[in-house]
């Protein structure tokens, strides 16, 4: 356990990233994998994943995120993009997948697509986009951690514009939204910021034991 | 790495727990370290963790989570509690910090603090809490990820009535609000869903590479 503190500790927001090298193909497939299994609320998962790697196309969204060099500089950049909203067919197909890698017929999970169904359409739209953000969020907190465990650097960026982002990336087309970026890759021995200090609140202020 | 991998796929949302395995104080001390070293945006951590083990509070605030067993029967029950709302204290506190740990003036800072309150400020109060509750929710993953690590069981649980929890806790008060549990400690044998295979998306559902 002190070598996930280790990763943790090791890890920082990457500033300057080293374009030249790359994530091997495997260390990448390894890392989505762990993404892959990151849990969400009644397991549905309700975001994909984009990988991008292609040059030209991050050059055309580095001006869409303050101009970050974290965009094109990193070996890749991933975009967690969160349904903007959802209707039955988001648990009919989860429970599809239960069915098949379970070997339950699906007679037998009507009683429990109902449940999850009364609970997830009563919500607005608004309650939609902000509960399938967390889920992507979730993701985004282990990502971080896999990545760390591999040596792998990451650096999460909200700062960008997520309409632009999802016009450029086809994403309205696909009832998704960009939520969150990680550029992913290997830190710059040039970046002063991977010397600074840890900052974190102290467990005074941050937890409290009931 | 595939240690990572492993340590996901053994873990799972635990539905019953062993109410005689308590985790130790140091394991409990790793985790929240774990826990507190999570990422968020501009390093903030705009939220608070409790960790409550008082019985009697928990058989209070189990019929207000659906009567879920973990509650009460988890070796400890963890809050993930998000700011409801902030002002620039929230950055000059940050700062504040930054300025000890890191032995930089002030002074020094006060462009950075600038830049910070620019992009924070101009958010609706809606806003920032749909922004806390993200942040609450990357130290959620890596929170599971830790756990899984030192093979403690967890139940992440969003079945729960927020209002009453913050007002059993006593949130309000403190401008918080219970964003999402953690149940923690040690899966019962019992459990039968601890052997059911794991579900997810197919990669080719879930990730795009571009």
């Amino acid at each position: 356990m002190s070598r996930y503190i280790d990763n943790l500790n090791w890890r920082y927001a990457t500033k300057k990233f080293d374009s030249s090298k790359k994530i091997s193909e495997k260390d990448l497939e390894v890392l989505l994998e762990a993404t892959a299994l990151s849990a969400s609320s009644y397991g549905l998962q309700p975001y994909e994943i984009l990988v991008i790697q292609d040059p030209e196309l991050r050059s055309k969204l580095q001006p869409e995120a303050w101009g970050q060099s974290q965009i094109t500089q990193a070996s890749h950049l991933i975009v967690l993009a969160n349904k903007e909203s959802f209707g039955e067919e988001l648990v009919d197909d989860y429970l599809k997948n239960v069915s098949e890698t379970r070997g339950i017929a699906a007679e037998d999970l009507t009683g429990y697509a109902d449940f999850m169904k009364s609970k997830l359409m009563t919500l607005t739209e608004e309650e939609k986009t902000i509960w399938t953000a967390r889920q992507a969020y979730i993701a985004l907190g282990n990502l971080l951690s896999a990545a760390a465990d591999m040596k792998i650097d990451t650096c999460p960026m909200e700062g960008f514009d997520s309409e632009r982002f999802n016009e450029i990336l086809g994403l309205n087309e696909k009832g998704l939204n960009a939520a969150v970026l990680v550029a992913v890759g290997y830190r710059s021995e040039e970046d002063e910021t991977q010397h600074y200090k840890k900052v974190r609140k102290s467990k005074e202020n941050l937890i409290t034991h009931i």
